[in-house]
């Protein structure tokens, strides 16, 4: 089964503590999407300005990333430019630039709406749900951020009760939720309305909630991480393709491995600038440090 | 195999956001040995005063802790007063009174210094190597706390020179090894000497370090947290008492699943005030959220 992700196409200007760099390829769904082909088929779905450079699409193409969905516009591409501070837990946005997705309202073709499996990856949760509603999909992963809680709440509510799989991180369960208890919050999320519920914690890993299951995952060890940007949508994005990857009706269990996967790919991420390290895997070290990863987490 | 706990015998008085209590059985050593008391023959070593009540000894004597350890003095028992704050995260300790543990010098019976398994429950390193060097024990965990390092950090080091297996948090293995990146916490404070090390991160779970093996555990689920005081010598107690029932030589396995039985048993002693939780167990409750938890951190 193919994987469709949408979400943002960007250029990306990162700095870090030890480095920094221009000009990068971003943007939610790009990261998602190279992780994604590392599993099952995947087409993008997403918007870019004439100034989108070449190298990127090539990159793209070259993960066999299937771009039929990526609309082109006059204007320029969306920008984000961020720095993270100290130990890389503080990231500060230093500009954003909506550009050609302010206006963005996705038109699926049908060989793009047809996928079974499809992740909306990080942007307004309008924007989600205008892809959702072209999409003939068994199962829908939407991720979001503190952003949209703060600005379009209603929005993303609605899109919750139409999803499958809802995916955020810590800090936005608890604002979500209302509540500081992450158990509790994603019990609530759930009565929200998406079946299941992923809440992501960075260096403490994630926790996968459903209504009469729960499933506690820590993270692979890294000694450093170089850049942590696109860890969450290069979580997401594995844990699409290899639900995508699974056939059949999506179990609890499918979601578990899935969410291993996530961990495994978004520790690759962030042991290099931007996406370098997604550009370097193979299906064989992918499988090692799934294999190595049990070993850690298994007690019996 | 017995083990021996060895640590603070207090009388507390605690305040969360939603109660307080007076006169509470608290200490470090309590804690530890009723919680390895489910798991093995426990013998206590520690000192209290002439105020101490007898209902604390009671209920340890209820829990089966061989109380011969225990030294009297005419002084009054350490006291320890503290108040949690808002999701419980922040705790503020508003009184502490050393008194008889101010000049404790510990002196073991032959009785006590047999057992094989020690747990050197949190108190002064200094009183720590004490009671090491009257052991003749196969296997010695020490915990320990901010302070410590803070105002005896030698006297820390040299202990930690001397023993198989390391206790302390997330914020203190941090600043014990003079690095934010847990990973690397863990390995800097292996090379210091102890053969194995646990970092503790709360709701987050723990971290097993050795020179070639790793071991991540989540949390147990848990949608109230009343009173997480104790919780942290609790888990060390269940892990000290499964390893003391596991007889022969410790194996990284053993250690896996007695960093499970902690994380369980500290669970359930956050669910109720002081160690009452502690008191309403029994082997079937224990095994069941044993066999509960372990569902929920198994992918394959």
């Amino acid at each position: 089964m193919s994987v469709l992700v949408a979400g943002t196409i960007a250029i990306d200007d990162i700095k870090t503590p030890t480095t920094a760099h221009k000009n990068l390829l971003g943007g939610s769904a790009c990261y998602a999407a190279i992780s994604a082909s590392y599993f099952a088929p995947t087409v993008l779905q997403g918007i870019v300005g004439h100034d989108f450079p070449a190298e990127h699409v090539e990159t793209l193409k070259k993960h066999g990333v299937d771009l039929s969905g990526v609309e082109h516009s006059d204007g320029k591409t969306f920008y984000w430019s961020g720095e993270y501070f100290d130990d890389l837990n503080t990231r500060e946005t230093l500009d954003v630039q909506l550009n050609v997705i302010e206006d963005y309202h996705p038109k699926l073709d049908e060989s793009v709406a047809k996928s079974k499996i499809v992740l909306l990856a990080n942007m307004s949760p309008v924007t989600q749900m205008e892809v959702l509603q072209q999409c003939h999909a068994d199962f829908i992963i939407a991720d979001t951020m503190d952003l949209w809680i703060n600005v379009t709440l209603e929005p993303l509510k609605a899109l919750i009760e139409k999803i499958d799989l809802l995916i955020l991180n810590d800090s936005e369960a608890k604002q979500l939720a209302g509540t500081n208890n992450l158990i509790t919050a994603g019990n609530r999320l759930l009565e929200m309305g998406s079946k299941y519920v992923v809440i992501k914690k960075g260096e403490h890993g994630s926790m996968l909630f459903a209504k009469n299951h729960f499933f506690t995952c820590g993270a692979f060890p890294l000694h450093e991480v170089l850049d942590p940007t696109g860890a969450g949508d290069t979580f997401a994005g594995a844990l699409a393709g290899y639900l995508a990857k699974s056939e059949g009706v999506v179990s609890f269990k499918d979601l578990c491995q899935g969410v291993v996967q996530g961990t495994v790919m978004a520790s690759f991420v962030c042991e290099a600038f931007s996406t370098k390290m997604l550009h370097e895997l193979d299906d064989a070290k992918i499988q090692a440090r799934y294999d190595e990863f049990i070993r850690y987490t298994q007690v019996i």
